[in-house]
C-alpha cells in the first residue's frame, strides 16, 4: 500500500491537487488523503468546497506527501502548526513533493535548502530566499524532493511519479485511462511561448495578493534563519 | 456576466469537473456554479467530497451547460429528474458541452441526434445508439453542443471556449496563469499511440460497471424512443 497526503487548504487552486489526486487514486494499491487542521470543508481560490478526509492529528505518516499552490499558500508560509506538520510529513515520507506554489511552503518548512526546484512561473523568484535553485522543466526532481511547475503541470509530474513508484506500464495506463494525449487550443502555456503582452499583464494580476506574498515570503525566511 | 453550470454528481470523475472549473471561473464575469438535487456533499469516483453551490430548483438557467463524466454517469442516463434538468438547461443554454462520459447524459438526454460528438475513447461506442456521430477529436463543436474527449481533454474543451466566449487573448492569458504547456513523460494518452497491451488491459478494466453502462445505455435509448 501507498499512502498519499494531499495537503488541503483554504485558497488552495484546486486543479493544483485534481490532478495528482486522480493519478494517485489510480496506482495500485494507493490510499490517498486529503489532510487538513480539520474535517470541516475547505474553500477554494474560486470558491469550491471540499470536504478533508483526515486531519494533522489522524494521520501522523505518509508515504507521498504532496503540496498544492494557490494564493493560499500566503498564509501558509507562516503558519506554524501546518509547517511542522509538513516537516513531520517529510521526515517519514519517501517523496516530497509538491506542485506550483505548493513549493514555496515546502521551502517554508525548510526542506528546499540546496535543493533544485520548480514552482508557477510567477513565483521562481522566491525560491532562491529558501536556498533552492530554480531550475527550468516542468518536474524538477533532486533526491526525495520533486517540484511541479504550475497548476497543470501536477499532472506531468503525477504520471512520473506514478513510473517511479510502479513503473512505466502503469504510469502509461493511468495516461491511457485519463485519455492524457494534451491538444491545447493555443501555445501561451509558459512565458517562453506566449505573447509577451499576455505574460506582462499576469505579472500584473493581482497586485495586493503578490505583495502579501513577498512580505510572506520574507517573513518565512526570517524564521527559518 | 456569464453563467457557467456544471453539473456535480455522484461518482463523477473529478478532474473532468475541475479542469473545466479552474478555466470558466478565470473567465471575465464568469458566475460558476456547481449544480445538483441538494446541498448535501457528492463523493466523486475516488471518494472526494465535494459541495455543490446550488440545486435544480435554484438555478433555472445558465449560458453554458457543462456536463462532467465518470462511472456515476450510468446512474444518471436513466434518472427522469436529473435529464429533464439538463433537458430545461440546454433549452436557455448558449453552450450544451460535456467532457468525457458526460455526452451520454446529453445523449439520453436526447441533445445528441444528429450532432458529432466525442467522449472518452471507452464510450465512442455509444454515441451512435444516440443518434450521434462519434468524431474523432479532442474537443468536436457542432453548432452549440460542444463535446470533448475523455477527462484531462476538458481543459482543452475548456479553453476553446473561454475563446469562443472572449476571444483568443482571454483564453491564452488563462492558458499561461495556469502553466498549461503540457509535457507528458510518455505518449500513451490515447489509443492510437498507447502500446496496444495497454489499450486492452483498459478495455477490460471493471467490467461489471461496462456492463451496467452498457444496459444503462440501452434502456435510456429505449425511454427516447
Amino acid at each position: 500500500m501507498t499512502t498519499f497526503a494531499l495537503l488541503l487548504f483554504p485558497g488552495l487552486t484546486q486543479l493544483d491537487l485534481t490532478g495528482p489526486y486522480e493519478v494517485f487514486c489510480r496506482c495500485p494499491g494507493a490510499k490517498v488523503h486529503l489532510v487538513w487542521k480539520s474535517m470541516e470543508p475547505v474553500t477554494s481560490e474560486h470558491g469550491m468546497r471540499l470536504l478533508p478526509t483526515t486531519t494533522f492529528g489522524e494521520l501522523p505518516r505518509a508515504d507521498v506527501l504532496c503540496v498544492p499552490g494557490g494564493f493560499g499558500v500566503n498564509a501558509l508560509l507562516t503558519d506554524d502548526e501546518t509547517l511542522a506538520y509538513v516537516r513531520q510529513l517529510a521526515g517519514g515520507a519517501r517523496y516530497i513533493t509538491s506542485v506550483c506554489t505548493g513549493a514555496l511552503v515546502l521551502g517554508a518548512a525548510g526542506l528546499l535548502r540546496g535543493r533544485r526546484a520548480t514552482t508557477h512561473w510567477t513565483a521562481m523568484n522566491y525560491l532562491p530566499a529558501f536556498g533552492a535553485t530554480p531550475t527550468a522543466g516542468r518536474t524538477v526532481t533532486d533526491g526525495p524532493v520533486i517540484t511541479g511547475g504550475g497548476v497543470t503541470a501536477g499532472i506531468d509530474f503525477a504520471l512520473e511519479l506514478a513510473a517511479a513508484l510502479h513503473g512505466r506500464a502503469v504510469a502509461e495506463t493511468i495516461q491511457l485511462s485519463i485519455e492524457y494525449n494534451p491538444a491545447p487550443p493555443f501555445n501561451a502555456g509558459h512565458p517562453d511561448v506566449a505573447p509577451p503582452a499576455i505574460t506582462a499583464a499576469i505579472r500584473q494580476h493581482a497586485p495586493a495578493r503578490q505583495a502579501e506574498r513577498a512580505a510572506q515570503v520574507r517573513l518565512a525566511v526570517a524564521r527559518l534563519g
